[in-house]
This record gives C-alpha cells, structure tokens and sequence, in this order.
C-alpha cells in the first residue's frame, strides 16, 4: 500500500518539511506521497486537516505518518485524534528544552521563518542584489565589496551557488567565467587578477559536464566529448598553478557546496 | 554568563540550525553566540569538535546547548561526553520511526541535502536559469513556461521571492515591474495582459516602502513619502480593478511569502 507522509505547521511548514525528510533518509519512504499543510494555526483548521488526514487513513491508519511543529497543544491534539502515526518536533523537544534552560517556553506560533531584524533583513536583500549584479562575470568594479569570488568552466555551478549564498547565508558572493582563451593562455582573466584571496574555483567532471552542456545545445562543440575533456582539465590546472582552492561540484546538491564554501573559508553563517 | 549553542552535523548542518533555531524561538536563546560545526563524519573530527565544546564549557557546562543530527552512535557519544546539554534529531526520532514503521534504520551518513536524482536536480538548475532570464520584466517572451508572474511597484520583494521560489521549490517564476506610466493610467502592462491567471501582485506599506527606498536612493523622488504613498495606493487599485491575488509583503520573510503563494495557488513543493 502506498505510504502517506503529512508535514503539519501552524506557519511555513519549512522546519518540519527539513526535519522530516532528513529523517526519512534513514528508512524506506523517500518515495512515498508528500503533502504538506501550513499555517494550520487556529482550532478549525486543524479540524479540516484532520479530516484530509483521515480521509487518506481510511479503515488504516499504518501508512499514514504525520510529521509536525504545532506549538498549540490544542491544534497538536486535534491532528493527534486521527490515530496516525504522528511525531511532533515541538511536543518532542520543548519539554526537554524546558528542562534543560529551566525556562519555561513561550508558545509564540510562526516564529521560525518570521523576520528577525529589519537590519539582517536589508543585509540579505543586499548580499541578493549583489549576487545579480555580478552574475556571470559583471560588475567587476565591486569586486572590493565582495566575500568571494567563485569562478570556473560554463556550467560548473556558479550562479546558483552565488545565489544560494546569498539568500541563505547573506555572502556577498560574485562569479566569473573562465573562457577558453583563459584557459589557452593559463592566465587568470584580468578582472580576477587583483582579487586572488576571495577566489574560489569549481570544477566539474567531463561527463556530467558533456550531460549539462547537451541539454542546452545538443550537438553542438559546445558541449562536445572532446571540448568539455579539455576545458575541464585546463581549468584544474588554471586553479593548481595559481594557488586558488577549488571543489569538484559533480556529486553535490548546491546546499552541500554553498557550506563547503562557507565552511572551507571560516565564513560566519548568517541567520535570516 | 552568555550562552553558546552549538549545531553539529555529519553532513552541511542545514537541518539542524533549521530545526534548532525553530525550537529556540520558544526561548530566550535567540541573542546566544552560535558555532556550527559541519562535516563532523569521523572519530577524529568528533574528538576535536569534543575539545571545542569542552573549551567553551571551561568549569561550566551550563550555559552550553548543543543540537546535533549525528547518526552514528559513535560520534554522537563523543560529542555526548562533554557533558553540555545535547539533542540530537536522530537519537530522539530514529527510535519511535523505527517502531512505528516496523523497520531498522539505514545508518546512512549526509543524506538530507544529498543530489536525490539528476532530473530533479535538473528542473531546480532551470527554474533559476528561468528566474534570471525573467526577473524584472526580461523574457517576456517564455511567459508561457511560467507558472507564476509576481507583479508590483519597485521593491515590493519580487525579485527575491522569484529566485527563492526556483531554489526551494523549483517554480518557474517571473516577475514585472509595474511602472508610474502603469498606474496612472490603472492598465495592466501589455505583456502582463494575457497571462491574468498567472499573475500574483505583491504589495507594501508605504513607510516600509519609503525606508527601503531612502537606503538606495536618499533624498530622492523615488525615496519621497509623496511618492511612495501614491505607488502603493494605486499599485494596490490596480489589482483590485483587475481581480488580481495580492500579498502585502511588509512583515513577511522570503520565506514566508514564497510559502503563502505556493499555498494560495495549490502549487506542487518540490523537494530538492
């Protein structure tokens, strides 16, 4: 029988969908049917999403499996009545958290996602603007301003991680491309030259490479056997002979390169 | 005595600063000095993240809170015998999955933000590519591709809403500026005109408007309280007159306004 899994918040439902997920890695249900419900913050609501619960559950409730994060007692026991399987990150934790700070909690809904500060705010909008300004080798002049610089072959994964940098960490990120004359001639391209201490270089296996390239030009030089061989061994030595970092992008998600980035380099990780 | 929390992980740590800040947001702990520690997938690296903790510690282990998704018992008991306050996602959940799912977990490392599969990760690269060949009024021409346009006057919080769409979610979103050439004559943009389903208009307090304004244009008409009184009235008019969904952005995360579209509209989460 087919598995039903429910991510239940009463606000964005981003936590329990991340927490839940990262749980089920461990088991069998990776393919199982997904449905999330947010902003089940008042008792009514809760009563539907109890129904569309029971609904799915029929005569059984074994393959129904409930994630949530109700900070409300009330709404938690009303999705609890359905008889599925349920674990609730609030109800799990908070006692135990209680305990521990010897604090009481607040039972204040919808906070995990809210905006903290109007200043980590403004500095997030910053560090996404500056991720679309210097997209794909512009705006070079603010160069200075930047954290890092990433800077590689087409295709190697530049733009969403710069993107990913920005709206979930805050970096300051910019990325460069490294055409085949750069990579003829083994010299960093002009723009780069200054900035050696902020640059980070992706790379990319060949055949993943080939893959990418072929989807947008099929059949074209571009995204040849020979032509991704060759751009993706010049632009490994690029990197080796001038001392810059770098990291082979073909088996990670952009979240895993993003913390590698950050992790690598002793970045803060800012918190929005 | 200031309190340190720290968020260890064998893998990018993503999910347990998510689920961690979530739960923390019930409790005075939000203003508390924070170290993640990625990556800790080994003997050796748990041992050294061990000294850390036991060095922030000192005599006290009191003022220390470390949340942790470590899935091997070994590593986690290292990290256990500093003898801070720990919890850890997979010690407490992996049990009760375990039995109420009647199956042995998998004991596999760093899955949560792992490439799931390679069409997946495909439609996430060109839902940003999309965002970017679409933000702020460009390519106009694939708005048939789109699943959703957001619309609104200049920094209503289109642009990083569109680009956190594609990243979390994999939507392809667009959006168009709407200009005072617009308002005043309270018609639609022409490109906008056959694509009203498609369409989500994003509203903003005019003092929010005014002082995100000021910051890139001081003292500017743009930036003028006259100005943006008169935008946001008649951006929100202009919407009404078309039966345009619209969202006032003012207190609301990227996060969170991705979310509400994504829930407003029905719309599949997809999952990265």
């Amino acid at each position: 029988m087919k598995k039903i899994l429910f991510f239940i918040s009463d606000s964005t439902g981003l936590t329990i969908e991340t927490l839940g997920n990262s749980l089920l890695t461990q088991f069998n249900y990776m393919d199982a049917e997904r449905i999330t419900l947010p902003y089940i913050n008042t008792v009514e609501k809760a009563h539907q999403a109890a129904q569309t619960i029971q609904w799915y559950c029929k005569n059984d409730c074994k393959n129904v499996l409930i994630f949530s994060s109700l900070v409300d007692p009330e709404i938690r026991k009303i999705i609890r009545n359905t008889k599925a399987i349920m674990l609730d990150s609030f109800e799990t934790f908070l006692p135990q958290l209680e305990q521990a700070l010897q604090e009481k909690h607040k039972k204040n809904i919808g906070l995990s996602h809210a905006v903290k500060d109007e200043n980590t705010y403004a500095s997030r909008i910053e560090a996404i603007n500056f991720a679309l300004l210097t997209d794909d080798g512009g705006g070079t002049k603010h160069y200075d301003q930047a954290e890092i610089i990433l800077t590689g072959i087409s295709r190697s994964g530049k733009t969403p991680t710069c993107l990913y940098l920005a709206l979930q960490f805050g970096v300051l990120a910019a990325n460069y491309p490294i055409t085949e004359e750069d990579l003829h001639t083994y010299t960093l391209p002009k723009p780069l030259q200054p900035y050696q201490s902020k640059l980070f270089g992706l790379t990319i296996q060949e055949d993943r490479l080939q893959e990418i390239r072929a989807q947008r030009r099929p059949d074209s030089r571009y995204a040849s056997s020979k032509q991704c061989q060759v751009e993706c061994q010049q632009a490994e030595d690029l990197f080796k002979q001038h001392y810059i970092t770098y990291l082979n992008t073909t088996r990670f998600s952009i979240e895993e390169i993003a913390t590698h980035i950050i992790h690598q380099r002793g970045m803060k990780r800012k918190r929005f």
